[in-house]
């Protein structure tokens, strides 16, 4: 089998390892709310995914280190047989971390022998899925953490890079975008995707305006100081009920102390920099933002479609190239700024199946398609997303309210 | 002004009442679940919006009947100011009824004295839109009358046409719908339509196929056989999870006593007619369904093309026309059975806007937009619905979860 | 059988639907909130506790009117069968009020037969438990009829007496009660006693000191002004939690308008009376209140002595002799004033069985019994309790954070 | 200062970090439920104890190790400043557990170096009421780590005892107490006790009978086979609601596989000892099980004259003396079996002030006093508690729902 996958494999086993390396025990075991997930599980469920998928199917004789794990560290695939309640994840005190560790070790030694003796081709297919999805966990990781580090009371910092952090100033801009007949989605050209990009589509698409940059805290600020929140004819009538139920009036890690804005970051705890991209916002803040700024958010299409003009060249973040882990502003070569790689932007469109959609068979038809409702779409890539996941066809998708991503937004407007 | 406005008004504002003629004062009165609202108040809802809309900015110095109408029956306009919520307009015991019908009056004689003082277009135009909205509290007082008869502990019947019931056995067939670019929404042709509908817009349709008629009890209860309440693979992850904290696992309205499964209806309690389609499902009860019959939901545009095509010649039924007010299956002269007029069909598109969609300038922009999030659209229109909704282009919207309107589903399947 | 208990059959039944004579319909069917129930069903119920218990068992060949009616109007008698849930008192649309009205003499006709015609001492002394029970009831009605038409959004006015609202201004007194070795409890020289009266126990006593009156919204509004409700160090822990929780940070009924307190009574909606005892809280409020006034509450068995010392020779108030159905301060013959027949008084006691307690057989061991967990005695009666429920033995119990009770406090001292 | 004191103190701080020196970090960390807390902040808390009520007033110029513990390690005294809500216990990430000993010995070393030089008798009061402090969260170490340990889904052992375990078979017998004008309470002739057990007072006994030893889990089973759980007459009103509600139908820890009853201890899983005592129950278990057996609860003050009585010589059991933490029925001197160090026994006496009780002036008293409503007595002493609390005023409480502590019943029945 090829040098090429085993060094994908070794090195992106060894990222999520590695983003984990400086955290103690009890870092690693907290689960202080039911969306976020324990470090220590991630690591494990990412090996179970190897596990279960690879090993159990295609490792002749395959012998697990504990039958337990099958249970402790399966996500949500009904297929698979009982999982531990995502709240209760907090609650797998067995395996501890050095045995997670131990666990590791011992899928990566049984993947290897198989990578050496086996050619069959789903084993290959299965491992660079099972890689795309560490690649995931790699992101929920870095979020996961974040959100546990600022309720542990303290502002803990995760990482001293504060000096990579600096915006520079731009102006609000739109370029107008062309219409036509277009195709939407992955197609056998690219090297990986996941099934919910798929299948390709035509879309007719009306000429639209996008703006060439994100929304900076600086505009999201005077939309606050604005009376945003209190506005109800700004806001989707779910919106404002969930605003007032959990009295959340601002970006998740926004605080204000003696007027002053602080915003807690994965650098540590510091003024809000105005003209950084405001982040950790949900869809019904973005869309408020949107309708009080007199446009809108674009569609999913619309994005994907600015992903693969001319206007774009490539993304310029992510948390292979930066180590900064919070998005910011600054000078690219493209038209659009900051368009991937610093932070998911929402969009207009629910996450729901493209024309001709197959749900995968078997197991992974539980990967994606089970959350086609209730959910929406977010395009992009942020600041701590793989770099590899920067493709225009890639589909984020979150619930209306959830905030903890690193999720912003950029404007777009109809031409009338 | 016109007479034909004056005929369409008084038609209107009686047959609301018509519906809570044969209603005690208690049921007239009754809130049991959030959800529903007691008929009472939609009669007083429906004439505020008269008078909120048209009396009140284009009636010279008119004089309200009482000023805490506007609080008590306005429904979520917080543009109008404080409202009564939701859960609490069960408590509004005043006005008692006799107050409010002396309301429709007093609402009635101002409109039709400003209808023969006025050349105003927007009174028109706002009265026109008036009566749109009091038939869609039309078919919400059918729908919330049955919830409150059939939790009053007693089957309460609310009129006596069994009769009318037989449905007959057809086969499950699907027809092939030709593919290509469409125009999809309402035009300046059409008479009138909801803000939703606009602006029409250029579509792309792959070919598909389309059942010719809803699913039947029958087949909806081979599927409860089946085991599919307790298979998570059919469902999507929030529907599991929905049914399993709800403990909902049959329509709304059934019942099974020693075996037999029985249906409470407007026309009283009686054993579950199997060639009946069935009625009273939410969407991830349709979705879980069309996946067990490894088929899918159609897209709302698949509905409307369908509408719009040689093979449909029109609506059916609908409450002016049948005193049934109960879906039945019966032979028609379109190809596509019970397409309208029967009941509503879950659609597998969220609620979105279409793209160039304007909200309304003013307290109309609370119509529909601000419900454009977590809900799904279903088509078609139900034995409950007034016939002149039956339009290719009207979008009924429900959260995923309800099921107290008259929905039941229909199949597609993509052309492999 | 007596003509004594005639009279007083007759005379109980009429008292209670004279109580609502007055209320429309829609009032009649209310339940906004699931502690109160529908004065319709205390109307059903009082009847249900007749046939269930006399006319069932005692009644040759008797025939119900409804068997419905054992289901929607049993209350909580789990050995009686199956009973309509608590909160969903409010859907019982069947019977309609004037069924109730029929079945009101329905019941009575067979009572009044079997009183003729029987003399059967169980059959008197189930008459005379109905009574009071029913007496019981009609202080139910008016506390629910109170809290319905406060929350109907408009002040509703039950009844137009405000010219008896007047109180007078007593300074704050204590007086010394002595100790000792005393009787509590009921004993068979009463002519009527609950269970949970009984058995009369020796109980010892040590020498305390009772305010001669109870506390004023003078006093009530200092402990307010003076941040009574910001004070955790005043509170239970239960009760700091409870007032968080829920926001209740005032009496039930209290309502403050640009400065103003105001206070809504059956009388209709006054500014606050500041001489009037404070009424409508709940024991965590008494029990702030005391430890803000370095008093405390007194225990029921302290005012069981004090109703039988000689310092207080009788009840003053109470709904037969008095219309105002508001608790006030006015000067009395005795030294304790308003002790009875203002309003209920909390104590600092648990409400427990006595030493020596029987539970009685049968349905009746579910009257008072298993409700000697988590609540609180108070002693008294108020302004809307029957006269002849004023007895020293009396003990009535409410949940700790329950105030729709015409509730208030006495202050009691330790003698150091 | 007395060497005495020194010991107790050296004495009491071992033992509680022994208690946790099996315990790998994440265990430490851990809190699944709210109700119990994570093992490391046990070990902060009884510091912080110290810190602030004694080295903080009394240390002069005393230096915190760090002034973020203060609200880390607060249980709940609101006189002391803001405290870490109890639910957010498990986030309390830092300090992690090193840093926790390194506090444990700063704490230490100051006591002693204050211990040393210091003669006031508050401090060495204030030590006294802090060592009595550690001791009952030693009890609650050992409560919530079998919770923490049964909750992560491996039944994780806490220590291999099991041989300690045997119970004998007792009949179960009646012994008749004697009744009388009795002294309830502590008095000065205690070494210590805490507020809530004074003042000594005069009590009126009525003769009864009480068990010669309590109820096991032969016993308990009988009664759940009889369909114990099933018989609405049996419960208090809010005990049927709770077991309904939560769907808790057998004592904590049991578990029934394949017909076979199991149940979980500190010493691992096994199947039920059936002469053992039915342990981990709560009041309302109690409570049916009594009233099933034709028998009541005895009052906290018969429990107490016992203990004072010629039938009982001493207690037992208790964690310093076994180390089997488990309790059992074993052969004893006293009349009254396993009346203390075994476990704690249910009362019917609601938590509430002795006659005179005084609250602590200052921060003590929130210590007890605060609680004194909803809590039901307990009485007796676990297999957990330290052997110098077992005296005969001690009072425990919980609420009538919980069941992790060493809860079981001994019934009493009146002399008629």
């Amino acid at each position: 089998m090829s040098d090429e996958l085993l060094e994908y494999y070794q090195k992106t086993r060894t990222i999520s390892e590695s983003i984990c390396k400086t955290l103690s025990v009890d870092v690693l075991e907290s689960q202080p709310i039911e969306f976020t997930s324990p470090p220590k599980w991630h690591l494990g469920h990412t090996s179970w995914f190897f596990e279960e998928f690879i090993l159990r199917p295609y490792f002749k004789n395959y012998k697990p280190i504990d039958d337990f794990y099958q249970f402790a560290f399966n996500s949500y695939y009904k297929s698979q047989g009982e999982h531990c309640p995502r709240k209760e994840r907090g609650q797998i005190l067995r395996p501890t971390f050095s045995k997670v560790m131990e666990y590791r070790r011992f899928v990566d030694n049984h993947i290897f022998e198989l990578l050496f003796n086996s050619e069959n081709n789903d084993v290959k297919k299965n491992i660079i899925l099972g890689l795309h999805h560490e690649q995931q966990h790699q992101e929920l990781l870095l979020m996961d953490i974040k959100y546990i580090l600022s309720k542990c009371f303290l502002n803990e910092v995760y990482q001293n890079k504060k000096s990579f952090f600096k915006s520079e100033t731009f102006a609000h801009e739109y370029l107008c975008m062309e219409g036509g007949l277009f195709e939407i989605g992955a197609n056998s050209k690219n090297k990986f995707y996941f099934d919910n990009e798929a299948p390709e589509f035509k879309y007719f698409q009306y000429p639209y305006l996008l703006a060439t940059r994100p929304i900076s805290n600086r505009e999201y600020l005077a939309f606050i100081n604005d009376g945003g929140y209190s506005n109800p004819l700004l806001w989707k009538s779910d919106g404002w009920d969930y605003i007032h139920s959990s009295k959340d009036f601002a970006p998740l890690y926004w605080e204000k102390k003696e007027g002053v804005w602080f915003e807690y970051t994965l650098n540590g705890y510091f003024p809000l920099e105005l003209d950084a991209p405001v982040c950790h916002i949900n869809y019904y803040e973005a869309d408020a933002f949107a309708e009080w700024s007199g446009a809108r958010l674009p569609t999913e299409f619309e994005l994907e479609l600015c992903y693969k003009s001319k206007y774009f060249s490539g993304p310029t973040y992510g948390f292979y190239e930066s180590e900064k882990l919070h998005p910011i502003i600054k000078k690219t070569t493209n038209c659009f700024f900051g368009l991937t790689g610093n932070l998911w932007e929402w969009t207009n469109s629910a996450y729901s199946p493209y024309p001709g959609y197959q749900r995968p068979k078997g197991a992974f038809g539980e990967y994606n398609q089970k959350f086609m409702v209730n959910q929406i779409v977010l395009r992009g890539g942020s600041i701590v997303t793989p770099q590899s996941h920067f493709r225009p066809t890639y589909r984020n998708f979150f619930y209306p309210s959830q905030k903890w991503a690193f999720t912003g937004l950029r404007l777009a407007k109809d031409i009338k």
